[in-house]
C-alpha cells in the first residue's frame, strides 16, 4: 500500500461518511461526552452515548462501529464495557478503544483486562496510555515501560510508544493510533506519521476523546488503518487551521469544531503524512 | 383561541420568565446537560440537574415545572424518574418529557411505561420518538408505526407523527411538540406549526434536549400550549438568526446561545406560525 | 500581611502554575465538568475527573490539591467524597470544597457532615451555600440563617455570609471564598474583597464550579488564602474583559475561557482588591 492509495481511501471514507451519516454508539467519559458527540456530528456522523449494557448492545446492533473510552467510570461500566466489546467481536464490527486514565483504580484495569480477547480493531491513546496498555495485556514490546501516566496527560514521547503500538496492533490484528507532537498510526506492518495540529490542542479537554469518537465514525466506512488515519488527519488539519485564527482556548475549541465541519474529503486526504515499514 | 391571542400569551410568558428567573429542575442526559442548563439560563430561567429521587422531589417542590429527558440512563433513574413524575402529578405542576432514545434498552421502556399515568403536561420529541411513545403507551393513532428510531435521530417526518401527537395530547390532556423541518405543537384540538430554524441545527448535539429544558422554563409561566410553542418559536428564531452568521457547527452553537439570550418577548411572539384544527 | 505582599504571592502562584502544569483531581458535577476542566487547563493546570473512591484516592496521591463539588450526586459519591477528603487530610494536601446544592437531598447533607472533620483548606460557595454549610456544621455565627438556597442560585448577599465565612475559616483553619457582586476571601483574620466580573456571568452555568476547580489548581502552588484569592481575581478579571466583547451568553463563555487562558501573573496580581481585618 503506497501513500497515493491510502489518500484515495481516505477520500472515499470521508465522502461516504458525509453522504451516509453513519452511527457509532459510545460509552465515553462524562467530562467530554458533549465534545465527542459534536465532533462526530461535525465530520458527518451520528452519535449516541449510553452507560448500560443492554443499551450498548442495542447500539452495537444499530451502528457500524462502537467507541469505548474508559474515563469517569461508574459501577455499570463493569458490565457494559465488556458486554459491548464481546458483542462487537461477535458481530465482526470494529470497536475503537481509548484506554484513558489507565493505571488509575481497580475497575479500569479490570475492564481493560477483560476486553483483551475481544481485540479492539483500533486502539487510540497518548504515548503513556499505549505503553501502559501493552504492559497490562502482557505483550512483549522489547522496550522499557512508561514513566507512568500522570492524570490523563502523557509523560512519554510518541516515539517511545512505537514498540508498544506495534505489539498491540500485531496482537489484535488491528491498528493503534498514538497521539502526540507527530501522530502515528500503525497496523503492525506500516507506520503512518501525520503532521499538523497545534500546541493549543493540549489546553482543551477532550481532544483525544473526541478523536476516538471520530475514528469510530470513519471505522463504519473504511478499514481500521484508513479509519484511524482519517481521524488523525482531520484533527491535524482542523487543529492547525483553528489555531491560526484563535485568540485563546475558548475560541480555539469553537474554531476547531468549525474546521472539522468544513473539512472536505480532499482536505483530509491531502494533509501531510508519510508511510514507513514498522 | 386565535393567532393574535396566542401571540399575546407568548409575549406575556417570555416577559414573565425574563422578570422572574423561574426554576425548572431537570433529570436529563449527561451528553447535553451543560447545553440544557445554559439554554435555560439564556432565556431567563434558572437550572438545576439531579440524578437521585429525593433530590428530584425536592426540586419538584422548589420549581414551577420539571424536565425529564431519558437519555444516558443510570440505575438511579429507575427510581427517580417515576418518583418525580408522580410528585409533579400530585403537586399539579407541569412535567415536560423528552422520550429520547425510546426503543433502546429495558430500563427506558420501563420508566416510560411507569410514568404514563402521571400524564406529562408536555411531551417533546422528534417524529420517531413521538410515534414510538404513542405505541408504547398503547394509544390508538389509526396510523402505521414508525420505521423505528436509529440512535437518537428521527427517521420519520413530522407530518407522519401528527396522529400520534394528537393521540398523546388527548390522552394526557396536555400538549405534544414534534420537532422537524417545520415544528408542530398540538393540544389535541389545534395544531400550531412554527417556522424557522436551520439545517445546521441537526449537526449540533442537544438542540432537542435543550429545547425541552427551555419549554419547562416557559411552563412555569404559561399553560402547556403556550409554553411549548414559546420554546419552539424561540428555537426557530434563534436557529435562523444564528445560522446567518455561522461559519461551522462550533460558531453555530455559540451564536445560537447568543440569540437565545437576546430574543425579546416580541421576537418570540412574532416568529411565523399558523394555527389549524387538529 | 499587606496588599503588596499578597500581590507578590499572587504573581508567584500564577507563574508557578503556568510553568509547572500542576494536577488537581476532581469529583465534580456532571453539568459543568467540561467547563471545570477547560478552565483548569486555561490557567495552566492539569485536570482529571473521577467518580469512584479508589480512583479519587489515586488522584489525591498524584495531584497537589483536590476539588470536591457535590452537585449531581450519584450513589458512588457516598463513599468517594468522604474517602478523598480523608485521604487529603491524611496527606496534608489542600482540599477545595464547593457545597453546591446544599439543602437538597439526604446524601448531600450526609457527605457534607462526614467531611467536616477533614477540614477542607478552602470552601468556595455563594452566600446562601456558605451560610447553610456553617449551619450544617453547627458553627456559631452569631447571625440569622439563610433565606435558604433555591436551586443552585444564592438568595443572600455576600455581606450576609460574612459571619458564616469567618466561622468556617476559624473552624477549619483554612479559607472561605464567597462569590457574589463583590467577592470576599477570608482566613478568619483578614477579609479580602475582590472587584470586577460581570452580571453576565450569572447567565452561564458553572462559573462557580469552574472557579472552585481553578482555585484547586492554584492551591497546588500557594497557601489557601493566596490560592483562593488568585482564583477570585482571575475570574473577576476575565469576566470583566470577556463581557466587554460579548454579544450574548454564548460568546461570553467562549471569551471568558480566552481571557482565562491569556491572563498573566501580573494581571491576576493587579486586579483591584482590598484587605481589612475580619
Amino acid at each position: 500500500m503506497d501513500t497515493g492509495q491510502i489518500q484515495e481511501e481516505l477520500r472515499t471514507a470521508a465522502e461516504r461518511v458525509r453522504a451516509e451519516t453513519p452511527l457509532a454508539g459510545s460509552i465515553t467519559n462524562a467530562v467530554t461526552m458533549n465534545f465527542v458527540a459534536n465532533a462526530q456530528l461535525a465530520v458527518g456522523g451520528s452519535a449516541a452515548m449510553v452507560y448500560l449494557a443492554d443499551e450498548a448492545e442495542g447500539l452495537a446492533e444499530l451502528g457500524g462501529a462502537f467507541y469505548v473510552n474508559c474515563g469517569t467510570l461508574l459501577p455499570p461500566h463493569e458490565a457494559s464495557i465488556p458486554a459491548v466489546a464481546a458483542k462487537m467481536h461477535e458481530l465482526g464490527k470494529p470497536l475503537v478503544l481509548d484506554p484513558v486514565g489507565i493505571g488509575l483504580g481497580a475497575l479500569r484495569a479490570s475492564v481493560l483486562r477483560r476486553i483483551r480477547l475481544c481485540k479492539p480493531a483500533i486502539v487510540r491513546g497518548n504515548a503513556s496510555e499505549v505503553i501502559a496498555l501493552a504492559e497490562l495485556w502482557g505483550l512483549d514490546t522489547g522496550a522499557g515501560g512508561s514513566s507512568g501516566p500522570v492524570g490523563v496527560d502523557s509523560v512519554d514521547a510518541v516515539e517511545d510508544a512505537r514498540a508498544a503500538a506495534i505489539a498491540i496492533a500485531r496482537f489484535t490484528g488491528g491498528v493503534v493510533a498514538v497521539s502526540g507532537e507527530a501522530d502515528t498510526v500503525t497496523d503492525g506492518r506500516v507506520v503512518a506519521t501525520s503532521h499538523g495540529g497545534s500546541e493549543m490542542m493540549k489546553a482543551i479537554t477532550g481532544m483525544g476523546c473526541s478523536q476516538g469518537g471520530v475514528i469510530a465514525i470513519y471505522a463504519t466506512a473504511a478499514d481500521p488503518l484508513v479509519a484511524a488515519l482519517a481521524g488523525v488527519q482531520v484533527y491535524n488539519l482542523a487543529g492547525r487551521r483553528a489555531a491560526e485564527r484563535s485568540g485563546g482556548t475558548g475560541t480555539m475549541q469553537v474554531a476547531f469544531l468549525d474546521e472539522l465541519s468544513k473539512a472536505t474529503a480532499a482536505d483530509i486526504a491531502g494533509n501531510p503524512f508519510e508511510l514507513e515499514e514498522a
